[in-house]
């Protein structure tokens, strides 16, 4: 946390952030259900999908470009599937229906699929997962992202970061949530480091011209991020792309919209959940003893040079949220700005 | 390829695979699927999971560690799902059972899932995920496997290389079959080094005392392999355990069996297979037109520096498999001699 961040409460920004998207002319329930996540994202510490998104998710409403109506549309549907036509909506909005969707018929049939087309940036996905853990289901979900990362072995962007998600039930342990992106880094993080003027380690990303950078802004305008470990980050984009563009009928590979480029369409990103029920095939309290046991058994496990403790997945970003429930959420003082500029767009007085 | 090796046809060789397992005491069919399996991985290059484990396998078989009489017992089922309990037989048998049944339950309902426990080492995952793909449907299996990885910061091992695999079919491409282990690189790879006395690249595992090694016996006797991608690699092996052992009733983590040395129990690994039809959202024809096109736009990629082709998913074991079934599969003569030790003891004579 650089020095001149200051700590805002929990509460205060989710309600501000809430009313921004009020301001661009979403209704009370969905703006609240996009604030929840966007402050849920910086409460667990990812900070590259949190209220840094304010700006550009409501510069697109304000456009146009995306939907302020944003409707789930179940276009195709069985027992234990579902396709969502997102049309043009927000992806978080969608991406929250889709897994409700999901669990819900997980939880009537076992096991569940959802597919979600012309939707946009879905946050993270962690929140996603985290949801179908606490009904005590399984799930994994994936999405497709704007190209910033080539095949393995090309110089030329074709894949998304195309991060991948699961979550898993626990008994009296916290419930496992392990989000990744298939680059070595998530673009978000990069994106964060040239908001706050900070370099980039080496081995993050490539430059236009295919050299390694430590530039954030040589990263991202035109550069590549990398796949992590070559070709198996590579061909976990690929999966990640089948699942939830492919499949789905939204785009894929270079045809996904910029975020923050493309600013006279829709993303076009597609999402996919898959979610079954924990006691699927052996009853859940048999299950919970079990995941339990092995979160216990890892906690115990002798350290390696060099570290100090083994986090389970998702156990940094659990507790940061404790931390910053408690303590406030460091935003620099650029980012309060940021949210300030967009709140007299509205009228929207600033609480801080 | 070494000086000293030989080329043998695969049908021979898979004539001659059969017969061993019948001398084991296995039934034809059984054995032909096993042989069939085995020499498809050599195959493909594969080697660390080809008729290498004819040995140790027929060797189970001899103790009777594992079951001659293989039977895939169902002892949960639904629509979308079953449970199989595999009664301590052959892994192989077992998973190519269970991937029939995963198809034949997508493509009524549309998606599938099947866990397997009590079972064994079920070699390669790519067979049963390109399975699925000749079928119309996309596949994912994983298996869990005895432990030699740490959990990220740890230095005891606790996961196995855990691999990953998954299917998905194509229009006039070649369907797309990805596998990969959750490790830097697949034990059986070291395995195979030690077997042909080569040294393994740095990076790849640690000696027992937490050291870098490139002698395989070492990363063999007590040392470990590494995540791919640290904490990333460390959180797949982690979803491989949970989808594999703790869902199905398997063992998990360090309580698996291991192949070579527990001699007095089955190994009780897991399986896990989802399957979902291709035409599940969208009509197959446009599914396959979409993956046609994705896989010819990534092979117009310019090159980055020191590439000189950009593969597919699975394309390299693809080509590997038509250069051997055209030249035979190149054998050393050490593994030659361990094949006819195995025909020997059944009374087999050798082909080669």
């Amino acid at each position: 946390m650089a020095g001149n961040d200051v700590r805002v409460a929990k509460a205060d920004l989710e309600h501000f952030v809430s009313k921004l998207f009020q301001g661009a002319g979403m209704e009370e329930e969905q703006s609240s259900t996009i604030a929840r996540h966007l402050v849920l994202a910086n409460l667990r510490g990812v900070d590259s999908h949190g209220v840094g998104r304010v700006e550009i998710y409501t510069s697109r409403l304000d456009r146009g470009i995306d939907s302020k109506s944003t409707k789930a549309k179940i276009e195709k549907e069985s027992a234990s599937s579902a396709l969502i036509d997102g049309g043009a909506g927000l992806g978080i909005i969608l991406a929250s229906e889709g897994i409700k969707i999901a669990v819900r018929k997980a939880q009537e049939t076992g096991l569940a699929a959802v597919g979600i087309k012309n939707s946009g940036h879905c946050g993270m996905l962690a929140d996603y997962t985290l949801y179908a853990a606490r009904h005590n289901c399984l799930a994994i979900a994936a999405t497709n992202a704007p190209a910033n990362m080539a095949p393995w072995g090309g110089k030329k962007a074709f894949f998304g970061t195309n991060p991948f998600s699961y979550g898993v039930p626990a008994g009296k342990e916290k419930d496992i949530v392990f989000d990744m992106a298939t680059s070595v880094v998530a673009r978000g993080k990069i994106t964060l480091a040239r908001k706050n003027n900070q370099p980039i380690p080496l081995g993050w990303a490539i430059s236009k011209d295919g050299k390694p950078t430590t530039d954030p802004g040589e990263a991202l305008d035109g550069g590549l991020v990398l796949p992590v470990g070559g070709p198996k980050g590579y061909g976990l984009a690929f999966l990640v792309d089948v699942l939830s563009g492919l499949l789905t009928g939204a785009a894929f590979g270079p045809y996904i919209g910029s975020l923050y480029k493309d600013l006279d369409r829709n993303q076009n990103v597609g999402q996919f959940f898959f979610v079954m029920r924990a006691d699927l095939f052996e009853p859940l309290a048999d299950f919970k003893n079990r995941i339990d046991q092995m979160i216990r058994e890892i906690r115990q496990i002798p350290l390696a040079d060099g570290f100090d403790r083994i986090y389970l997945p998702g156990e940094i970003e659990y507790e940061n949220a404790l931390e910053r429930e408690q303590n406030g959420i460091p935003l620099t003082s650029k980012m309060i700005c940021e949210l300030e500029a967009v709140g007299k767009r509205y009228g929207i007085p600033s609480p801080f």
